[in-house]
């Protein structure tokens, strides 16, 4: 029997407890020894659970317990479940977590310390809840070269882009209703503004190219901007627009990552990925494009991909994992501005025509889109692909000739 | 330095020597230590080959060899497949290998002696080509039971199908066409008829369920039999024609598999699973559906997933993996004609709309489907869902009245 402690009894880490219970059984016998719960962490009192003497409020209990050698942690944020899990890492203890925050700011550090001490420290549930991404990445394509990783990471944004593409709603109702229905936070901007989404690509990267890939490190835009006339020249385009983390390594040897809204073909395998699901598309030199989709959150499918976690620790509990990569440096990431990328752009002026006549001087050549019902004095156009840096200088110019650039959302390349 | 011997210099052999030269830095990084091919089994020659020192044309220089530890076997087919891998685990080595056909037929056996010498058996190859399947399902999906696995697993099957679909192309000329691409072979029987979609879905089987299902054991029926008509009124009913391999778990404990074209909605994840990529979808009780998808063949996409189970097996030499799974049972898949489901039927008769009303008596309900240039004295229409043996007896009665029933497709429920 392996003792564990479970630090967090929140939605995952109530999963977790409810997936442990409820398959004990085949868990028992895939782990090939009993898994018992000795403490669940928490402040909040939870006296109706049938775990009720097993909490503890003192972080203390679990580290200072030689029997405890397995420490799932799914509070989420940074502090304290970085101090804490640096802490049991240090006391020679395994980790399982789920938090991307942590895995994005901290992994390489709590990588080296788990190489140290000869253990492991695994996060499948960090990155697309209950799709297996971490594992198949890291095992699997061993024998590839990662030429790309491009995913529909956060689902609550695409359940809002699903809503305003599908049903017509504006964003301010689609987020409305992700809230209603439990999908959004009361205060939304870590999934609107791509911050979620950012660190899931920084944790994606940094094990495709083995060295630490920080969350400021890449250039991150989110949702918010994005109207139902967006959506609209998309479908004119023959596509979708959807909330990408990508990443891939430029020719001189240094990653370009970004999180931004993209335009995505409507025969990608990424466009069909609606509502609440994810897809990871990962391009490998040998494999092609393998891509992973499934649920990427809620309490089930991210608990069970730490309760995997889990089963994997506990077999190998004296077998390190595979999992590491190197810490990161200030100039591995690219300056997105570098980067070449065909752009669709929204204007608005007085003369619009006359304005599409002057960005198609200043781009060589531009395609135009059209849509039902457009604002007066609207244009979208799409660019040429060009460093990001020279599209931005030209709209300038076209600022100066009295356009007024309502949005700007680069096409994918997949 | 591991020494491993590649028995087999096919398309997947010469890939599998490829990635191990072009890669060889990475993997030895993953792997920790080098790789090297000390032997190429094939009967022919390969003079002009860069490692044309290493090929032997005798199984017993791999067999005596106390060197090799590791042995990959790319040659397909049966015999002498089987007896080679056998003979290997029996002397102490692990085997890697992409040969479903061998899978299928005595993965339980080779298993257990992989497990009694404690040895590695992998073959992630085996289904899927280069997409993680055989790993993901066995280890992240440890905390879930499996509901149902259903897949587009055969790529050429799914090339002809897409052709039919999207460019109204018979599937004489589609089949044409696949074999003029070199995605078919010359006799195509294998793919078009259901039989390797049948190896992997056996494999996924006994896999996801613990114990051994027998190709022979599961009904297969294979596309020869899908005409455009049937492809037009998938269409009208709103989605397209895959061929599908299928189990599940049955109430009594058996299990339900089978290999058959059906009908997929258009907004299903394996509906747009197109030309010669595999998806496949894994239903968890906890994750909910998880699809993977990704070129199911080639070269160099099933030449990577060997090597990733080759790097594998080098880092555990010492350690058993965690693919095991029970021989099977003559009674352990139920009758297909006891399984539920919904068919769509196409028939003619010299009074079609007569013979709908004969089996709308007979059903209770049909639903009609159309279609423009229908044939004279044809007509199609929707089952509701029964056990497949009442549908059978209905339709057998339907013929007795005149009917003759031109094709039977069942529906998906996914």
């Amino acid at each position: 029997m392996v003792k564990i402690a479970i630090m967090g009894h929140g939605t995952v880490g109530s999963g977790v407890v409810e997936v442990l219970t409820t398959h004990a059984d085949s868990i028992t016998s895939r782990a090939k020894q009993e898994i018992d719960i000795k403490y669940i962490l928490d402040l909040r009192e939870f006296p109706d659970s049938p775990l009720a003497d097993r909490f503890t409020k003192s972080f203390d209990d679990i580290l200072n317990d030689p029997e405890i050698l397995v420490v799932v942690e799914v509070m989420g944020g940074l502090h304290p479940a970085y101090d804490y899990v640096k802490s049991c890492l240090e006391a020679g203890k395994s980790v399982v977590t789920s938090n991307k925050e942590l895995v994005a700011a901290k992994g390489a550090e709590l990588l080296k310390i788990a190489q140290e001490k000869n253990l492991n420290f695994l996060f499948e549930a960090s990155v697309g809840g209950g799709i297996p991404i971490i594992r198949p990445m890291s095992q699997c394509l061993a024998a590839n070269d990662v030429v790309e990783v491009a995913g529909i990471l956060n689902g609550t944004t695409n359940f809002i882009l699903t809503k305003m593409i599908n049903e017509d709603m504006s964003f301010e109702d689609a987020l409305a209703l992700a809230q209603k229905l439990g999908y959004a936070e009361r205060n939304p901007a870590a999934d609107v503004e791509g911050h979620d989404a950012c660190r899931k690509i920084c944790i994606l990267a940094s094990l495709a190219y083995g060295k630490h890939v920080y969350p400021d490190q890449v250039h991150t835009e989110g949702i918010t901007n994005i109207s139902l006339a967006d959506v609209k020249y998309a479908d004119a385009w023959g596509g979708v627009v959807k909330l990408i983390g990508e990443v891939s390594k430029t020719p001189e040897g240094k990653l370009h990552s970004i999180v931004c809204p993209m335009f995505i073909p409507r025969d990608s395998q990424l466009a069909n990925v609606d509502d609440v699901f994810n897809g990871i598309m990962v391009r490998g030199d040998a494999t092609g494009d393998v891509v992973f989709y499934g649920k990427g959150a809620g309490k089930l499918p991210t608990a069970s991909a730490v309760v995997a976690d889990v089963i994997d620790c506990v077999k190998h509990i004296q077998a390190r994992k595979y999992l590491f990569w190197e810490d990161g440096s200030p100039d591995y990431v690219a300056d997105y501005l570098d980067a070449e990328v065909a752009m669709y752009v929204r204007l608005k002026g007085d003369d619009p025509d006359g304005l599409c006549r002057l960005a198609e001087e200043a781009f060589g050549e531009i395609s135009r889109l059209f849509r039902k019902d457009a604002d007066p004095g609207e244009a979208a156009f799409l660019t040429p692909v060009l460093p990001e840096r020279e599209i931005r200088a030209k709209l300038e110019t076209l600022a100066q000739h009295g356009a007024q650039i309502l949005n700007t959302i680069r096409l994918s390349d997949f």
